[in-house]
């Protein structure tokens, strides 16, 4: 038995372009942007809506800008093994994470707890 | 004074990949889909948290599998005209809603109000 719900939402843009988008974004939000670290790969906007985190991520110069969505469980094996019957697909297997495509080929993330009682308070529990 | 928040995560795929991918979200978050009408456009899977409708939208053969955000507000001309203040670029105009880029080259949309009493609780007020 685990658990697993939709916990973050992201705004990818490559570093060229990161500053003005993420300029942006914080005002579209209304936010304040909080940088982890001193070369940070995210900035973190106020969440939305049931704690979900809304984060602004550095990618590389390759990556068209978009949003993606992280699933946070409490189980990453099992859920990466839940959504594969499901039928999609691991692109990548990091130690703490994954990147997987759906059947139409949209990437995600599978990644740990998130957003802690969020977590608790609005997650899906499978058996 | 308006106000607005995220209310809405669309996920598109073009109409030969929709199926697969719609019944692979559906199982994803544990969700019934509902139709809108018996040519649907949309989806609707169950609301992630603070009520933000999670949408899933057959899109035309060119458009790549994309996840997007709508902007709900209760004045979209007013809405759009702070966003391009932000540095937004509005791509298309419609009679109720409008597709706008953010800097980076981001497409999103500002539409009209569509989650009621969550929209109350959790939108944020412009001045």
């Amino acid at each position: 038995m685990h658990r697993s719900r939709i916990g973050v939402v992201l705004i990818d843009h490559p570093r060229d372009r990161f500053e003005s988008s993420a300029a942006f974004w914080a005002l579209a939000r209304g936010s304040t942007r909080r940088a982890d670290g001193d070369e940070p790969v995210y900035d973190s906007l106020d969440p939305i809506g049931g704690g979900i985190m809304l984060e602004l991520q550095r990618t590389g110069e390759g990556t068209p800008a978009r949003v993606h969505l992280d699933i946070e469980t409490d189980d990453v094996d099992a859920e990466i093994a839940r959504l594969v019957a499901a039928g999609a697909t691991v692109v990548e297997r990091q130690a703490a994470y994954a990147v997987l495509r759906d059947p139409g080929g949209l990437v995600f993330c599978v990644v740990p707890v998130q957003t802690g009682r969020d977590f608790d308070a609005h997650a899906t529990t499978w058996n």
